[in-house]
C-alpha cells in the first residue's frame, strides 16, 4: 500500500526542484504521489528563465479534484508564487480540513493530514518565487495551518524581518536557535530551521549543548557522524579526509516543537554544486516520511540523511547548480512480482533464460526414444543404475540442505523429500529387477563421469551457498523430471511425434513422473522457490549467481541422459 | 548515470496519467525526468474536471530550458491540447533538431533523439484533450518527426479518417494490421498500434501469424503467457484459471517499423479498473528503455511488460479507474549508497542497530581493568587460556570460508587470515608463558561454555549460509579486538579514565591490538564486507537475518569477558 501525498508547489521543467522534485522524492520513499500546481517555470539548472503562474482558480481546482477522490496522508507546500495563489492554496487546505474534521472525533482541532510548509521565497538562483506582498498572507495564513515550516536562514531572516521579530542576522547556532525561537511565535506546531548557509564546527554544537542542553530540552543527533565506540571507523576515515571528522565543517539543522524539545540535526557538510531543489526535496521527503507513520522527529532525521546522500551520489546534470540524485535509496527488482497472470516469475525466467540448454534436457533424444517405446533397452538399464547412485548424492543434498535450515518447517520439508528418495528407491529397484538387475549389481556398478560430476557438484552447492542456492540446484532435477512426464504425455496426442503410452515398456517410469505423486512434490517445489524468491529478492549479482546455478545443473541433467544413450561411464 | 528524458505533455493533478505517470515511470527505470507541460488539469480517477493550458509560447520556453542546458536522450509527446501548443511543440522539437544536427554526422537526417509520440486526443473519462483541429497539426507535422507514434485503437480510428485512409471499425487483428500498414504512410518511422480494445485468441494470433508470418516478416513476442517446455508451469496455471490459458482471453500490441519487420506482441488481458494513464505510462516506458540503450522492439516489450505488470499490482486508489503502481520495479535499499563522508555505511548500520550491546562488549569491564592494569591476572590467564581454544574454531571458520570461497582471491584472502591467527598463537604461547602457562596447560585446559557456544556457533553459520554470512559472523571478533585496542590508547588521554599505558602490565595485549598488524587486518575486513554489501545489496529480510548474525555474535564477545572476569566454564 504505498500512502498518498500531495505537493502544492510551482513546476521545475529540469526536473531537480519544485513537484518533480517532489513526486521523484515521493516514488523514492514508495508513497503515491499528487500535485496541484501555483505555477510553471521554465527553468534549467543555470536559472529561472520565466514564470507562467496558474490562476487561483485553478490552484484550487486542482486541489479539489484530489483531496475530493484520494485520501491524501500528508501535505507539503512549496512555491506559492503570489499573493492570489497563497491565498488559494489556504482556501483549499482550511476547506479540506473542514470537511476531513467533518468526520473526526470531537476534539481533532488541526487538520488530519500534517501539512509542511517549505517557505520558498527566492530561488538559489535569485529568482522571485513568492511575490513580497505574498510573504504576509504566507505568515498570516498558511503557517497557522502548518505542522511544520521549513525555512533555510535566508527565509527565517525574511520572514522575520518582516514581522518585526528580529533583524540581526542569522549566521551561527545562537542565532540561528534564537531565530527558530521568534519563529515559533508565527503558530506553526513546529519550526526546521535549516542551516545549509551556517557553517559550524563540532565545538559549536557542542557549545549549545552544554549551555542549553538537557535541562533546555535540547537533544542532538547526528548522522553521517561515527558516534562512540566507533574508533576502528573514525581512524580510517581521518586517515582519508583533509581534516580529522572531529574538526570537519558541519551543516546543523535545528527543529523546534511546540509540544516537544528541540532538536538539533547534525551532519557533515559536503562541498557539491548539485544542490538544485535540496529545499524542495527535504520537505518532499519530510512529508513522505509522515505519510508513511514516523515521528516528526524521525521524519525530519530521514528526510535530512535522504537529501544528504542525495547531494553527495548526485551525477552532473546541468551546467549550473545541478539536481540532486532521488533514486539512490531504491534497486530496480531483477524479478517481476508475482501475479495472477504470472505466477510462477523466477521459474519462469529461469527457463526462458536457459532456453536451449532446458530444451536440449527436456526433449533429450534419450527422452523422445523412451516415448516412443524405442530406447535400446540397455541403454536405459545403464541410466537406471547411474541414478540409483545420482539418487544417493540427492539424498544427501537434501539431508545437506536439512542440517543447513534455520526452521523447524524447512527441516520438515528436507526431511520428506529424502524419505519420498528412499521410498522412490524401493520402486527403483523393483523396476531394475524387471529388466534383470540386481541389488548388488546396482551397488556395484561403476559410478560414471556424469554422475560424480552431477552428484558432487550438489554437495558442493550445499557447502558453497545459503539453501536458496542449494534449492536452486537440486530444481532441474525436480522440475525436469515433471516437465518430461508431461510432455511426453501431452505428445502422445500428436500422432506425428511417434510418442506412445499403450504397449510401451517403459511406461511405468513416464507414469511415475507425470503423475500425481511425483507432480505433487513439483507443485511443492515451485512454491518454496517462488516463495523464497518473492521474500528475499536478489541483487543482480546474485541473481546472476542463481541463473548460473540453474544453468549448470540443466547441463548436468542433459548431459545425464547422453550418458545413457552413449553408454558412457 | 542516470540518462535524462524528457515528457512535454499535460499534468495530471492526481497523479496517475500525464507527466506525473511519465516522470514516476522514468524514476523506476532509473532515467532522470524533465517535463514541459502543455497543459494543466483538474483531474482525479473519476474523470477531468478543468483544464487550464499554457501558453505556446510557454510551451516552447520550457522545452528550450531544457535542452539548453540538459542532454536529453529521448523525448516523449502526451496531450498536447490545442492547435497553437501542438505548433509550439513543434517548433521546438524542429529547433532542437536543427541544434543537434549541427555536432552530428552529414548524413543524419533524423533526430538525434528518438521521439516517442502518444497521440492522446480523449481521456479514458472522455473528456476532449486535443481539440479536433488540432489532430491535423499533430498528423502532419508532428508524425513526421516522430520515431514512433503509438495510438490506441480509438485514436488510430480518428487519426486514419481524418486523413481518409480508412473508415472501417477496429476491432480484429486484421483491421489492427490494416490500420498499423495505413498509419505508417503518415511519415513517422514506425507505429505501435496498441490493442487494449481489441479482444483475441491465441487461435487469431496463430491465424495472422499463418497467413503473415515469416514470409509477410511478422513475428510474434508473447510475454506472461507460457512457452514451450514450460508444461508444469502451465499445468499449474491452467489448474488455478477459470479457463485454461491457452484459450485465454489477449491483448495484441502491433508495432511495425520503416526499416524492419512487424512484431506483434501478445500477453494475457487482465480484468482491472486500475487504468488510468495507461498510455501514458506506456509511452513513458519506451521512452525510458530507448534512453537505456535498447533497441526499439526491446524497448516495446519491455514497456508492454512493465504497464502490464503495474495494471496487475495495481492498488485501489481513487474512486473511479485508478492509477497503475508504478513502482513495481523497484525495492527500498536497505544500506546507504557508500559516500566520501560515510565510507562505511554497512558496518556504523550494524553498530547502531547494536548500540548497547556493541557498548557493553567494547567497553566491558574486562576491558577497562585491563586498561587501568587492574585486572586481576588469573582472570587475565583464564581468558587467554580460553582465547587459545577459541582461536582454534576462529582459524577453521576461515578455513569453511575458503573451502566456501568461489576464487581465488578470496580463498586466498581467507588463507592469510589463517596463516596469522598460527602466528597470532605462537605470541599468545609466549604470552601465556609469561603469566606462567605452559602450552601443555593450555593444550588440556577445559573448554568453557562461552568459549563452545561462541565457537561452534562460528562454525554453525559456516554450515548453515553463505561466505557473507560467515564473513559477518566473523566480524565482530576482528573489529571488536581493534576498537578495544585504539578506545584503550584514547582513553589514556582522559585523564578521569584511569586507562594507563606506561608500566601496565597488560600493555603489550593493547599495543598488538591498536598496533599496524591487526588494525591493517581490521581494514582489510571493513574494506571486504562494505564492498560485499555494496556489490550485492541485500533484501530487507537479508539485511535482517545480517543484523541478527552481528548482534549474535557481538552477544558471544560480551559473554566471552564475563567468562573471563567471573573465571567461569
Amino acid at each position: 500500500m504505498q500512502p498518498a501525498v500531495l505537493t502544492i508547489a510551482g513546476s521545475d521543467s529540469s526536473g531537480g526542484a519544485g513537484i518533480q522534485a517532489d513526486l521523484k522524492t515521493f516514488a523514492a520513499h514508495g508513497c503515491y504521489g499528487t500535485s496541484a500546481i501555483t505555477a510553471l517555470t521554465a527553468q534549467n539548472t543555470t536559472g529561472v528563465q520565466d514564470v507562467f503562474p496558474s490562476s487561483p482558480e485553478f490552484v484550487e481546482k486542482q486541489i479539489k479534484s484530489i483531496v475530493d477522490d484520494i485520501h491524501i496522508t500528508a501535505i507539503k507546500t512549496g512555491m506559492l508564487f503570489d499573493t492570489e495563489n497563497c491565498r488559494a492554496v489556504v482556501r483549499a487546505l482550511k476547506q479540506y480540513y473542514h470537511h476531513s474534521s467533518i468526520s473526526s472525533t470531537p476534539d481533532s482541532s488541526r487538520i488530519l493530514s500534517p501539512i509542511i510548509c517549505d517557505p520558498v521565497c527566492v530561488s538559489t538562483s535569485g529568482h522571485t518565487l513568492l511575490h513580497p506582498s505574498a510573504v504576509d498572507v504566507m505568515i498570516n495564513e498558511l503557517f497557522p495551518i502548518s505542522t511544520l515550516i521549513t525555512p533555510n536562514t535566508q527565509e527565517a531572516g525574511l520572514i522575520l524581518s518582516q514581522k518585526n521579530l528580529g533583524s540581526g542576522k542569522i549566521d551561527s547556532l545562537e542565532s540561528m536557535l534564537l531565530a527558530t525561537k521568534n519563529l515559533m511565535v508565527l503558530s506553526s506546531e513546529a519550526v526546521l530551521l535549516k542551516g545549509g548557509h551556517v557553517t559550524a564546527k563540532m565545538a559549536d554544537v557542542e557549545g549549545l549543548f552544554s549551555k542549553y542542553g538537557d535541562s533546555g530540552g535540547i537533544r542532538i543527533i547526528r548522522d553521517g557522524l561515527l558516534g562512540e565506540n566507533m574508533e576502528i571507523l573514525q581512524a580510517r576515515k581521518d586517515k582519508d579526509a583533509s581534516s580529522s571528522s572531529v574538526d570537519c565543517d558541519l551543516v546543523v539543522d535545528i527543529l523546534m516543537e511546540k509540544q516537544g524539545q528541540t532538536t538539533v540535526f547534525v551532519r557533515p557538510r559536503i562541498e557539491s554544486s548539485s544542490t538544485h531543489g535540496t529545499g524542495c526535496t527535504l520537505s518532499a521527503a519530510i512529508a513522505a516520511n509522515l505519510a508513511l507513520g514516523n515521528t516528526l522527529v524521525d521524519a525530519v532525521r530521514a528526510a535530512t540523511v535522504y537529501t544528504h546522500v542525495g547531494i553527495e551520489t548526485a551525477t552532473l546534470i546541468g551546467h549550473g547548480h545541478g539536481p540532486l540524485n532521488h533514486l539512490h535509496s531504491t534497486n530496480r527488482a531483477c524479478i517481476p512480482r508475482r501475479t495472477r497472470s504470472n505466477p510462477y516469475p523466477f521459474v519462469s525466467l529461469l527457463i526462458q533464460r536457459t532456453k536451449d540448454i532446458w530444451k536440449a534436457y527436456v526433449e533429450h533424444d534419450f527422452v523422445k526414444q523412451l516415448g516412443r517405446g524405442t530406447l535400446k533397452e540397455e541403454c536405459f538399464v545403464h541410466f537406471l543404475k547411474q541414478d540409483y547412485h545420482y539418487l544417493k548424492y540427492y539424498a544427501r543434498a537434501y539431508a545437506l540442505l536439512a542440517a543447513k535450515s534455520p526452521s523447524f518447517t524447512s527441516i520438515d520439508s528436507a526431511v520428506r523429500t529424502i524419505t519420498n528418495i528412499l521410498q522412490e528407491i524401493n520402486t527403483h529397484k523393483a523396476f531394475c529387477a524387471q529388466f534383470g538387475v540386481s541389488e548388488e549389481e546396482l551397488e556395484q556398478t561403476e559410478e560414471s563421469r556424469a554422475t560424480t560430476a552431477y552428484g558432487a557438484w550438489l554437495i558442493d552447492m550445499g557447502v558453497q551457498g545459503d539453501t536458496t542456492k542449494l534449492l536452486i540446484a537440486l530444481l532441474a532435477c525436480l522440475l525436469g523430471y515433471g516437465e518430461v512426464g508431461l510432455w511426453l504425455k501431452k505428445q502422445v496426442l500428436q500422432h506425428d511425434s511417434g510418442i506412445v503410452l499403450e504397449g510401451n515398456k517403459y511406461l511405468r517410469w513416464i507414469e511415475d513422473y507425470s503423475g500425481e505423486g511425483y507432480q505433487g512434490a513439483v507443485s511443492i517445489g515451485l512454491e518454496i522457490i517462488e516463495e523464497r524468491a518473492a521474500a528475499d529478492p536478489p541483487s543482480p549479482a546474485r541473481f546472476e549467481e542463481w541463473c548460473e546455478v540453474w544453468k549448470r545443473c540443466t547441463t548436468l541433467e542433459k548431459r545425464f541422459w547422453d550418458m545413457g544413450l552413449e553408454l558412457e561411464y
